[in-house]
C-alpha cells in the first residue's frame, strides 16, 4: 500500500472480525488523542445517533430471520445516513476527530458477503445515500480461532454479530483483507494477535501520521 | 389514457390526497370483490406486514423533523421491501387480489415532492430495491378544499400525513394527476367528490374490467 490517507484525516474507522479487540483499542486511541489535546468523538455502528440507535434496536431484537438481507441493508443504510448527518459530519465540521467502531466496510462484509452476494446492492445504496468513506480505516487483523475464543469469552447483547462460526470468521478475515487491498489508500492493517500495548502503540503511530 | 392495465391485474393500489375517501372506498371494493367470490387481501402503506408496521411506528412517532427526508425515504423503502416480500407477493402467488392503500406513488409524492426535490432518489431506490408496480392504480381525485375539510373532521393518529395545508394539498393533487399521466397504462382516475355509492360503482367497474 504505497498510497497514503489524505492529509489531516479526521474521520477514522475501525474494522475487524469479532474478538479482534476493536472496542478496547478504539478506547485506548481515544484516551491517547485526548491526552494530546485533541477533541475526540467516539462512536459506533450500527447506531451512533439517537435515531440510528433506535433502528439498531429494531434490527437486532427478535428473530434473526425476521428481516430479509435486503431489508436489513436498507435499515442499516438508514441508520448510517442518520449517524452521518447527526453525529459524524457535525463533529468533523467542528474540527473534532471522529473514531467510529465499524462503518460501511462492515456492511460490505456482513450484509454484502455473509448473507448472500449482495455487494452490488450495498455499493449502489452507499453511492446513492451515503457517499462518504472514512479518511483512515484501521483493520485489526487476527487469526479467526483467536478472535472467536475472545468473542465467546465475553458477555454481549449483540448475539447476531457473535453467532458466526469459525469457517465464516475465516471468510470474514479474508474479506476484510480484500477490502484493505481494494481501498488501499485509506486502509492500514494492524496485527491484533500481539499484546494490547503493542497494538495500541502501532495504532497511535499510524493515526498520528495520518492526522499530520 | 388509451393503454390498459395488464390483463388479470391482481395487485391494485389506491392513491389520493388526504380526505379523498380512499379508506372508505377500498373497504367497499374489498366487500364487493369478496361477495363475487374473490379472495381479497386488504393492506396499507406505510406498514402492511409486522416488520413494516414497526418501521412505520418508528418513523411516525416523535418529532416530525427527527429524520431527514433522505433517512425517511430509506426507512419507507425498507418497510415497502418487507411488505412486498411478506404480504403482497405471497398473496399474489396464492391467486389472491391485493388491495393496497397507498404504495410507491405516495412516496414519489410525499417524500419526492413535499420534502424537497428528491424524486430522483426515490426512483433510484425503487428501481434498486422494489422493482414492482401495482397492476392497477386507482386515483381518487378531489378538490383539495373538500379533501382537507374531510381530513380535518376525522380523528386520526397519523398526524404527519394530515398536517399539510391547502396549498400543499393543491400541489399534491396536481402531482398525483401528473403521476397518472406518467404511468398512464396502470392509472385510472375517479372523481371522488360525488356520493360514496357512485364512486364505489365506478371503482368496481374499473376493477372488474382490469381483472378480466
Amino acid at each position: 500500500m504505497s498510497a497514503a490517507p489524505r492529509p489531516g484525516a479526521r474521520f477514522i474507522s475501525f474494522e475487524g472480525i469479532d474478538g479482534s479487540g476493536k472496542s478496547t483499542q478504539i478506547k485506548r486511541l481515544a484516551t491517547h488523542l485526548t491526552q494530546q489535546g485533541h477533541d475526540v468523538v467516539l462512536t459506533r455502528e450500527p447506531g451512533g445517533s439517537p435515531g440510528a440507535e433506535e433502528i439498531r434496536a429494531l434490527v437486532l431484537q427478535g428473530d434473526p430471520d425476521r428481516w430479509s438481507a435486503e431489508t436489513e441493508i436498507l435499515l442499516f443504510t438508514a441508520a448510517r445516513r442518520d449517524h452521518l448527518e447527526r453525529t459524524i459530519l457535525p463533529a468533523l465540521a467542528e474540527g473534532k476527530i471522529v473514531l467510529c467502531d465499524r462503518f460501511a466496510d462492515s456492511t460490505r462484509m456482513y450484509q454484502g458477503l455473509s448473507r448472500g452476494n449482495l455487494r452490488g446492492i450495498v455499493d449502489s445504496l452507499h453511492e446513492l445515500m451515503i457517499g462518504r468513506e472514512p479518511d483512515l480505516t484501521i483493520l485489526i487483523d487476527m487469526d479467526p480461532a483467536t478472535g472467536l475464543s475472545r468473542a465467546l469469552s465475553r458477555q454481549t447483547k449483540d448475539e447476531r454479530f457473535e453467532a458466526f462460526g469459525e469457517d465464516l470468521q475465516k471468510a470474514m478475515r479474508q474479506g476484510f483483507l480484500d477490502l484493505a487491498e481494494e481501498f488501499a489508500s485509506r486502509f492500514r492493517i494492524v496485527d491484533g494477535a500481539r499484546d494490547i500495548d503493542s497494538v495500541a502503540d502501532d495504532i497511535a503511530a499510524l493515526t498520528e501520521a495520518a492526522l499530520a
